[in-house]
């Protein structure tokens, strides 16, 4: 296996761990529950924003605690939804007046660990909403899903509701602000390789030398079809007529177009399919006014990419402008 | 070939173009030189920063060009240097009454074509200085190289030099900031996979499953030596001891750690290798009070990664503290 680890089984307490270390004062590690919270979060005067899933996607979630996104993330292991006693604590923790935001990628087993968590929360008291995320077009149903999946639009709806919740915007607030964001959100992926979990320590499935899955959910799991490797613009253009076509985005629409890597592939060749869906929506008098190229919701190592389109106003603008502190930089 | 390609030929044009195209405003792409610029570039109050060098090393450089990095970056074609016509170009394209800098990772052929490019700059009175960074550990002299190579601390360089730029400082300060800065830094890295160039569609060097390269070249070059697959602790400790001892790095001193993956690591798995480190350091009574985890410097879809320590004054502290906008972003 061509990874760093040591003990698999420690692979996510370590890599949380590394977080705490690379952002003293400002994250903290709560190895107890496995989850990162901001060091300044609960505050009584905003709403506490939460979100788990399965580990495997950083930055997505971990990676993105910080002012004007997270309060706190709750992660399983490794493509493994996180325990419901963990979603209990970390809500706990994350407790405040104005009460705790669930954030959730539409997965069955993400979605049951926190009902069941929500509900021994509210045993105690505690003022929850949950925001289901579905941005995937790919497929109805999945493997792992009753409806679309989740995946890297989710993004969005954290930035959206972060920014608005640091300037103490209510729960009901919250919740309609992130079911809009979702409904304006659509994202096709596909890989061009498998990917390998560290527990397992071989690839999690077979594709050809000369294939490709369209449509591939972010554990893996299939999607549309398996094609022939086409080039990288019939690629785009397969990804981008899904996508658009779906809301469906047209002429006149300002957009945020997201090109998201897997977690394999360089940022050179993302920048490569940026270029080229750029290029063909404003083809279609599709202008996109905010760009976003980069990791955002990967796979461990796979090699491909996703592609989202948010439709675009004032507001959403705004709160997409607004500042927010991650552990995730370049500079 | 596992990529989103299109023609081979097309790989640095395709990926420029989608530079400028998601950072309308800021960032200029000049096809007929293959370079991308700021749009507001050059002022006579301030000395241009030029660095080229290969491409795939991607986000360098061409992708941290902006306010406070970069004012041009001239690259070449995938890991060949740029034409020493292109770097002339550049030079007069960045002319500026205060000078204009070069940045070069030490590497012969860059070395060459930076040589005959300014020579034909200096002919028209173009103000010129160079800076040569040398951090690479790993070997003495190497396959493209005599002495040692310049890898990814060449970010510490490029940031220090562009924060005093924006302030006014002059020509000759910049050549100074940046000796001292490339004296106090050290890097090594290594390969746990081999990486493949779009036109050659295959791996550029073969690496059995139980192997990895120790000092590996950011050309995929032979490093230290190679050796049987370890643990990341393991790995990180080989890699900590070859750099702390080089400067040497001692108990009291203040450091910034940067862990920068090769193009094909996850960044899971670059927290569980920042994390040893950070710890490892601690145990010596180095500080790290200032991290860096993500790509900066990379060998294409190569997994591996480098670690890179650099010396902290106050002087220092505060240029890397100053504001940097370049086209990499998370948000």
């Amino acid at each position: 296996m061509k990874k760093f680890v040591n003990d698999p089984q420690q692979f996510v307490p370590e890599m949380l761990k590394g977080i705490e270390l690379a952002n003293p004062g400002t994250l903290r590690y709560v190895p107890e529950y496995n989850l990162i919270m901001r060091a300044d979060a609960p505050r009584d005067d905003k709403v506490s924003i939460v979100q788990g899933s399965g580990s495997g996607h950083e930055p997505a979630h971990v990676m993105v605690v910080g002012k004007g996104m997270l309060d706190a993330a709750c992660p399983g292991d490794v493509f493994s939804a996180p325990p419901s006693d963990y979603v209990y604590e970390t809500t706990k923790l994350m407790r405040s007046e104005k009460g705790v935001l669930h954030i959730i990628n539409n997965y069955t087993g993400d979605r049951m660990s926190f009902d069941m968590g929500r509900e021994l929360a509210e045993a105690e008291d505690i003022k929850i909403a949950t925001l289901i995320v579905d941005d995937d077009v790919a497929v109805k149903d999945s493997t792992y899903t009753v409806g679309r999946r989740g995946v890297a639009g989710n993004f969005f709806v954290i930035k959206a509701v972060g920014a608005a919740s640091e300037r103490g915007a209510e729960l009901d607030e919250l919740v309609k602000l992130g079911e809009r964001v979702n409904s304006v959100t659509r994202t096709m992926g596909m890989a061009l390789t498998s990917c390998t979990p560290p527990a397992k320590g071989s690839p999690l499935f077979e594709l050809g030398e000369d294939e490709m899955e369209m449509g591939v959910g972010i554990h893996g799991e299939p999607g549309r079809r398996r094609e022939k490797l086409a080039n990288a613009n019939a690629i785009i253009d397969e990804l981008l007529e899904a996508v658009v076509s779906d809301l469906p985005y047209g002429s006149g629409d300002e957009v945020a177009l997201m090109i998201n890597g897997l977690g394999g592939t360089p940022i050179s060749e993302l920048y490569i399919v940026y270029g080229h869906a750029h290029q063909r929506l404003a083809d279609r008098g599709i202008e996109v006014t905010r760009s976003y190229v980069g990791e955002y919701c990967t796979s461990l190592d796979m090699a491909g990419a996703s592609l989202t389109l948010v439709k675009l106003d004032d507001e959403l603008n705004e709160l997409f402008d607004a500042p927010a502190e991650v552990a995730v930089r370049i500079f």
